[in-house]
């Protein structure tokens, strides 16, 4: 709790004294001005977060949170329970998306098990931070307790704090947990006052049968929770995840040491909108990574008004979308420091 | 002409024989079916074209074509004529955005100077293929002969050629040419029997009044013109530059040798059209990298039914979209190659 007081503390709008002189550098590189189009709105709103106009990105770092969901027994995922502690392993072992993509952008994959319902022993690469041993089933009442929501958000924070230590210039988010596109519609359609049907979509693909199931579900847990959607921590608390928490904790933490965070998919937004209505000003740390082929995760994106990197069709998670925007936003600084100015190369402006 | 005949007669459609196998690995790696979206669609189509179940790229390169236009005398662009050899020698000194962002992507750029009006000597790094020292006035007639947009496809063709000899498996298209989004818009006007209002754009930023020039400017040569847009190649002399004829060849020379070709944005896909006029069957070995910014990029792409990579506002050309699009292919052919399969990780299926 102290560490989520002092983290909140710490977080404050970018200051925006430099913004005319990234904007003035930006307009002399060798191009028609704004000709660069989101890279350059990159470069600049990461120049903002930093405090800086000497921009570098050295390390990057992806944290997938894994977590259990009680609410599977409902019949809401495609793919059964244990397919969460299987992916973990099959992440630490290299051969998840995750870790694919994140080698492509050379960044770190650090898997955290934040409260999967497994006994994973000592294996070697996981970050062990278990709160439970997967949430309840939400449909019955809380996901968990207030106290747990908070563990788990600080978690998140902790990483964060490390990863600067560790000189992380820029963080990603990610997740792993059977059944999480459920409690992220539930907290969507409370945090969003989102019709249900909106924003509830096929996860790893269900059929038309167990997508109304799901529906249904997401309706008896909202309205059985209903006296705990008070405030955003009791309402993470009674209807999200564990990874949820800890991803919103990471944002926090991000926002709090100035370091953008980019934001995966439709989970991970869950986590950063409970993230954003703690402190809206969390959204000037975030880039939203891509689209998600998740039904109503568009209308996240439109509510908070933000445009993604990507639009890629893709609905894994992971962190997979996180990391492949990466890649765009180290191009983006790359633009902005490696290019030759008009005065430099000799190039006439416009007429 | 000889060179574009036997060209022409190498294309082929992809042999299809190979998909059932290609989409059975992909749904075998682990992650649900299809929950990687176009990256799937791109590895499989990469696949197709290069008629392998086991996909490489260890060479790219890409070619930015560099012409002059007569049209500029009747003030269609923003930025005077002189710009085009200036940032030529730009790109040849590395401080181009095209520079930077092939580098990102570990793509070689090639300059070629296919028609500029100005004598390089001996610029080191130039590839010296012109053709002409700019087209005419195509406001005033016909652009160029319909054998020097023979001879500028053929340098195209003979580019890809040699870029296949030294390895290359994926290469990319780009230009440079003050004034170049004027023949372009004329093209997709004429190949696509589009308003020309529709399909011209403000190009390196031009304000309200010269947009209405250029709108008359573009009416005019097509009227001026409408006795030779007979045939693709007859249209292309007439409307083109030669840098549009050599991306044209470029993206002939990689289907028929069953290389494919990232197609940067709106003048590249003006080559791409005369392309595709001439023979269908390039779509199957072009990858749209990105939506441009230019008004009516987009309804090209819709009239081709192709759904673009990226959508980031930009419209700089110089295969600035291609270089990005590029890690994007790379990215989906690791997702292909390195992603464990359910069984080899020991993960559950879908119920």
């Amino acid at each position: 709790m102290e560490l989520l007081q002092e983290t909140l503390e710490k977080i404050e709008k970018p200051d925006r004294s430099l913004e005319k002189e990234i904007q003035n550098h930006l307009d002399n590189l060798t191009k028609p001005p704004g000709s660069l189009g989101m890279l350059e709105d990159i470069a600049k709103k990461y120049c903002l977060a930093r405090h800086t106009i000497a921009p570098r990105i050295n390390k990057k770092a992806i944290y997938t949170f894994a977590g259990d969901h009680g609410v599977v027994e409902e019949g809401v995922s495609a793919y059964p329970k244990e397919v969460t502690p299987q992916m973990v392993l099959n992440m630490l072992n290299g051969g998840a998306a995750i870790n694919v993509l994140a080698r492509h952008a050379n960044a770190s994959v650090y898997v955290v098990d934040i409260g999967v319902d497994f006994d994973f022993k000592d294996a070697p690469g996981l970050i062990k931070k278990k709160i439970g041993k997967g949430t309840n089933n939400i449909r019955k009442g809380p996901a968990m307790t207030k106290e747990e929501a908070i563990q788990a958000i600080e978690v998140g924070i902790e990483l964060a704090k490390t990863a600067v230590e560790q000189g992380v210039d820029l963080l990603g988010t990610g997740d792993m947990g059977i059944g999480n596109t459920t409690p992220s519609a539930a907290l969507f359609a409370a945090l969003m006052q989102e019709k249900v049907e909106n924003i509830t979509g096929r996860g790893t693909g269900i059929d038309d049968n167990r997508l109304k199931n799901k529906i249904d579900v997401i309706k008896d847990s909202l309205e059985v929770n209903k006296e705990h959607l008070t405030d955003p921590i009791s309402t993470l608390a009674a209807l999200g995840g564990y990874e949820i928490a800890g991803i919103c904790g990471l944002i926090l933490g991000g926002a709090a040491n100035k370091i953008p965070v980019v934001v995966d998919g439709f989970i991970s937004s869950a986590g950063a909108i409970v993230a954003y209505k703690i402190n809206p000003v969390v959204k000037e740390y975030i880039f939203f990574s891509h689209k998600s082929q998740e039904t109503g995760h568009v209308k996240f994106l439109n509510w908070i008004g933000e445009k993604p990197i990507l639009d890629l069709g893709m609905r894994l998670g992971e962190g997979t979308g996180a990391a492949l925007a990466m890649t765009i936003i180290e191009a983006a600084i790359k633009i902005y420091n490696e290019m030759a100015t008009f005065d430099s190369a000799g190039v006439s402006k416009k007429e």
